[in-house]
């Protein structure tokens, strides 16, 4: 593909994410992306054979670029650090969008995951990697002794991701940060090696 | 209200809520509640303002009924029996439905917590009287000195709610009870007194 043809592709990707972040998949419409991005219908068709294959595609976009977000945001000296410097960024994100619109993909399970196999095969690997980039952080936090050792890596990053998805469904309630911090800090307490073994 | 007055408006409640069960509030009609009843336009007019009034009616009756679930399933002889009792009732619901259409109220969060502040007010109150609930069993569970200490039992349930909500949305992904479970699993694990501090 030429440059400029590259270029119309990542708009529509990029037209259909923001419309899919903003209102879901069933009420994003092919006419949303062309009036977003002033792209030419037959143009669009030329790219994506419907509008599935373009949802897929900005999903799919959506994804890496998540996925990419998390192994950035995993930062710090110590396993312990770079999980709370992950979970910090996520809270950071959420305030920013004023916890409006929440995770897209989230939203995409609930309103796609009974109807078409085809966003769920894709989210599911979405979560299965992220669940992955955190277990094996978890991992390292069990080898150096700072985090509980008697629960395996991926069942804890399972939990984790569970609990930052209804963290952030929460905060989108009450349009306030407090309950995905609180359930993420109840998080980190938990999972400290000894933080339940009560005084020394 | 006389008995068959009270009989239809119940009849409604009920065909709204399974509709929004089924396709979320924004696809639910005054249409498809008439069709699953029966009821006549007029009489649905005579109980009911308009759509709204009748699905918060819906939900608010939903949020009731879930309560008496989760009171009613904290049954055993300690706590943590308590805890594991709910857990697996909320596990088998989900499994008896298939792992589709999700938590009505997880859902509709997702569905109106950026559009509607009278969905938002109502669901942060079952979501609030849920955490109450297991809140009491946990500090119960403190008293005796089953579940660690260190957090409080406020925050532990609001954790304990998230990671119910997270793990729904994974096992409906996944359509097994496997991801809830074992982020369930996790969370008895990690709320129980010195799970955490290795071998004696």
């Amino acid at each position: 593909m030429q440059a400029r043809g590259r270029r119309t592709r990542a708009e529509l990707i990029q037209g259909m994410r923001d419309a899919i972040q903003e209102k879901g998949v069933a009420r994003s419409s092919i006419n949303d992306v062309l009036e977003a991005t002033g792209v030419k219908k037959g143009s669009l068709y030329f790219h994506f054979a419907d509008k599935d294959e373009l949802a897929l595609a900005a999903l799919e976009q959506a994804g890496e670029d998540f996925l990419d977000f998390v192994a950035e945001s995993l930062k710090g000296n110590t396993p312990c650090e770079r999980l709370d410097a992950f979970l910090e960024e996520a809270v950071s994100y959420h305030r920013q969008a004023g916890f409006v619109g929440g995770c897209i993909f989230g939203n995409t399970t609930l309103e796609m995951a009974d109807s078409d196999p085809r966003y769920s095969a894709l989210l599911e690997r979405v979560f299965d990697d992220w669940v992955g980039k955190l277990a094996e952080v978890i991992a390292a936090g069990q080898e150096t002794g700072d985090i509980r050792g008697d629960i395996p890596p991926a069942a804890l990053g399972r939990h984790a991701v569970a609990a930052i998805e209804g963290g952030i469904m929460q905060a989108r309630l009450q349009k306030s940060e407090q309950p995905l911090r609180e359930s993420l800090e109840t998080l980190m307490a938990l999972a400290q090696a000894d933080g339940g073994s009560g005084e020394p």
